[in-house]
């Protein structure tokens, strides 16, 4: 097989550890910047990661897709609220079978692309990391790291079993999902309570935990989640919700995504993480009274600096 | 009919007012102060008010209740917060025939005063109005004042016309209720939502209902609130809601009590406001999972001072 070009669409927690990983074991890897591309072409992309310290000098680094060369596989790791750009910038860099990878959390991302481009091959991807950027071109790897890939559009197997591998070999803990919409689901029990919880509470996931109340709150909007994912055809089991719980108690004290972007007046994945799972599940008859109220409280948080921000 | 003595338990925001009215025109009542005791010894009370200002001057002020003569009427105006006080400090007021009359906010307070004295007459008195203790000893009303009185116990019919006649006549608008369970389950349709939101998500009524989202979410919480009273009996159709809503939209910018003492680290009514009303709602099976949530954070805003002050 020959080897694949990968492009990172949105080169931050996420696209500069995944991303770095393979570039730092030879792949060729091209990666698109933002705001901090001037910063990463004095400096090269730092990755500062529990596996190890590295940079990535001298790479391919790019400020708009246009300059960048047709790949095989492309790793879109904006956040969800940058989703409507991806019309425009994906064009150039796809090949009739480019494989388009959301590495990004919520429901309905895949669908929505699909509508956009209809022919080309989709997949998600699911991080399970503590990763954050900490400063322009700097990432910030904490713990964990696990990306679990699965296909949407159902062409593309042999294609991620070859990206799974090019992970794996560069030290990547990386699995196939055989149920992305399980698999999404399953993330969904996580994010849902905490991501949101969090902002509004304004708290760590540790603070949640160690109060009974929140604790118990979290419990009730992972089990209203558990529930709407069943009726929409997955087999996720209450139990899940303890097993998610534990795994919680002990994480290292960790401020979720949706905190770090309400802490810094960025935009909240409010409709990937909480619109879409709610209105999937009203489409089979599902209530999640208690999640839709974080959703209207996260709305109302998220509009409190958005209408005054100029960004 | 011979003249009624009044005592005013607690002679804040509510209990000045609805006292200093009633001692401002010539009624016999005596009022218990807390902290505020030595400066109204020195001051006098002093209520600035929409209705006119004016100062309670040499009054009957008292620091315990052992110290005030027995009264026809005790106005228990605490924070519910406060009412474990209540069997100790009643004692010294009572004679066979006193009314106890708790103007409180929430449910299953008369019911916790009936297990502590059963032979006692026991009304409820819900305040609609805008009033703070502005300073020690100083009350300002700014808004409203109405005064609904209705009997818990059954037994105190003529002596409540006999008091909300004396309200009156002192110049506030007071009214019998006929059924003080719907008075106080209508009173939380307005409570539920307004008190805790502003709580948790640190605004004023105003910037509430200006969002959609949470203007969205107030209603949802009084239809909750609405469901669980027609549960319990009580005759309230789905409009108020839209009754309470439209009468929020003419108010002046408000914090309501339980926002004022967030900020001020005191206690919340989170038992009488939501716990008690959610019990009684469990027991006849009905669920408020909005209201179960707000009450959720709440614990949580409370305890995140509680636990570190000292007061």
């Amino acid at each position: 097989m020959t080897q694949l070009r990968y492009a990172v669409i949105g080169t931050g927690a996420l696209g500069g550890f995944y991303g770095g990983m393979l570039a730092k074991t030879g792949k060729d890897v091209h990666f698109l910047f933002n705001r901090d591309f001037e910063t990463v072409q004095k400096n090269g992309l730092i990755i500062d990661s529990v596996l190890g310290n590295y940079q990535i000098q001298h790479g391919n680094f790019y400020h708009e897709t246009a300059k960048m060369p047709l790949c095989d596989v492309v790793l879109v790791c904006l956040k969800t609220t940058a989703n409507h750009l991806l019309k425009k910038m994906l064009p150039p860099l796809l090949h009739k079978d480019t494989c388009v990878i959301l590495i990004q959390n919520g429901l309905g991302m895949e669908q929505a692309l699909a509508e956009d481009f209809p022919s080309i091959a989709i997949a998600g991807g699911l991080a399970f990391i503590c990763s954050s950027k900490f400063a322009p071109g700097h990432i910030t790897h904490m713990d964990y790291g696990k990306l679990t890939l699965g296909s949407y559009s159902g062409e593309n197997k042999t294609l991620l079993k070859q990206i799974c591998d090019d992970l794996i070999s560069a030290g990547v803990e990386a699995e196939l999902s055989e149920d992305l919409a399980l698999s999404r689901w399953k993330k969904l029990v996580w994010n849902v309570p905490y991501n949101g919880l969090c902002v509004v509470m304004n708290s760590s996931t540790e603070q949640l935990m160690h109060h009974t109340q929140t604790f118990s709150l979290i419990r009730d909007m992972m089990l209203e989640v558990i529930l709407a994912a069943q009726a929409c055809g997955n087999n996720i089991s209450e139990r899940f919700a303890q097993v998610m719980l534990d795994s919680t108690n002990v994480m290292k004290p960790y401020a979720p995504s949706m905190k770090l972007d309400f802490d810094n007046h960025r935009p909240l994945e409010i409709k990937a993480i909480y619109s879409n799972p709610l209105a999937a599940a009203k489409q089979v008859g599902i209530d999640m009274p208690k999640v839709h109220m974080l959703e209207q409280q996260l709305c109302f948080c998220m509009d409190s600096y958005t209408s005054n921000d100029v960004k």
